[in-house]
């Protein structure tokens, strides 16, 4: 059945997005239409409100200062020498609430299927290598790999850890183990043997 | 972790639209970040387009037609004597697409799980059995009553079944049995004994 050309348009933008596919966008649409002309007024005001937010120059995290640097980039009481290497903004802000990381952070981007890194991802890596060059005499301390514990994360983690091979004194990655509240006797073989050799 | 105000009201709109949760409203708004102005131009664009699009006075779908009737209710050819009363409009277009129902619709609207009329669908009823008490002379042929199957289903199509007691010749729902492609062995009890009590 046809629906008018502004409908299919939202539908195909709207099922573009990640996590929405066509059967929500047409919902979506029908609900927009529904609601009717404030509310979409609003919904497209609250979207372009968003221009006025940037990515660090560093991180790539969000930010909205006339430096080019976000909040925790600009801090000088940041130790420059550890990095986190996050795939995802998300991340960055589960490990910023838990208040105990005094290090900065790269976010490298969704990690993709192919096991290989992307072109962005590359010169994320590369901008890092570099600021470790120019502004660190070469070397910095240490790199927290916080990739999630997938096959995709391991794959990505070796590579990264390839990449950083002489310009951090160490490489590091998550602790494995059993998450709090969660039971012994559903953990996976590899999540058992890492509490195992890891008990402290 | 504090995001900056842009965000957080895109956080607050997104995550009220239907099957949008806050995670994914986040992942969202980062989304739109990353892709920068053009994109959010973009999206803000048609969502404003949409402006264009109505609902018909009659069936409450979707038209763009300056008579304030939809493409079906403003079709003289379709059979004025039946109507099947829809949960949503893509219900509708479910239908629509099958190509075997000539009659026209009226979109009820969300069944909520609290299995009454919401107001909004009081007055949805209401203006069919205006329109059939001043066009249709008190009575037409018949009412198909097209909810799912659910609980919710059943206890509406009663309430609406008691409604138009005197203003149509009959009340039908859609026949219950083994969809194509499922199995007998899987099928609920309900769903087997209509489909042997509707044999054909």
């Amino acid at each position: 059945m046809k629906v008018p050309p502004p409908l299919s348009k939202f539908v195909e933008i709207f099922s573009a997005l990640p996590g929405i596919g066509p059967r929500q966008a047409i919902r979506l649409a029908f609900f927009f239409v529904e609601q009717g002309v404030a509310f979409e007024n609003e919904v497209a005001k609250t979207i372009l409100a968003l221009k006025g937010i940037k990515t660090c120059r560093q991180c790539f995290y969000i930010h909205q200062n006339e430096s080019g640097l976000c909040n925790i980039c600009s801090d000088k009481n940041r130790n420059q020498n550890l990095i986190a290497i996050v795939e995802k903004e998300t991340d960055l802000m589960s490990i910023e609430n838990i208040g105990q990381f005094s290090g900065r952070y790269l976010i490298l981007g969704d990690l993709k299927k192919t096991g290989v890194l992307e072109t962005g991802q590359k010169l994320r890596l590369n901008s890092l290598k570099d600021w470790i060059r120019k502004e660190q005499d070469g070397k910095i301390e240490e790199i927290i790999v916080a990739l999630n514990p997938s096959l995709q994360g391991e794959l990505m983690t070796n590579l990264i850890a390839e990449e950083f091979k002489g310009l951090t004194g160490k490489i590091s990655r998550l602790g494995r183990g059993i998450p709090s509240g969660g039971e012994i006797e559903f953990a996976d073989e590899e999540t058992l043997g890492s509490a195992l050799k890891r008990r402290e």
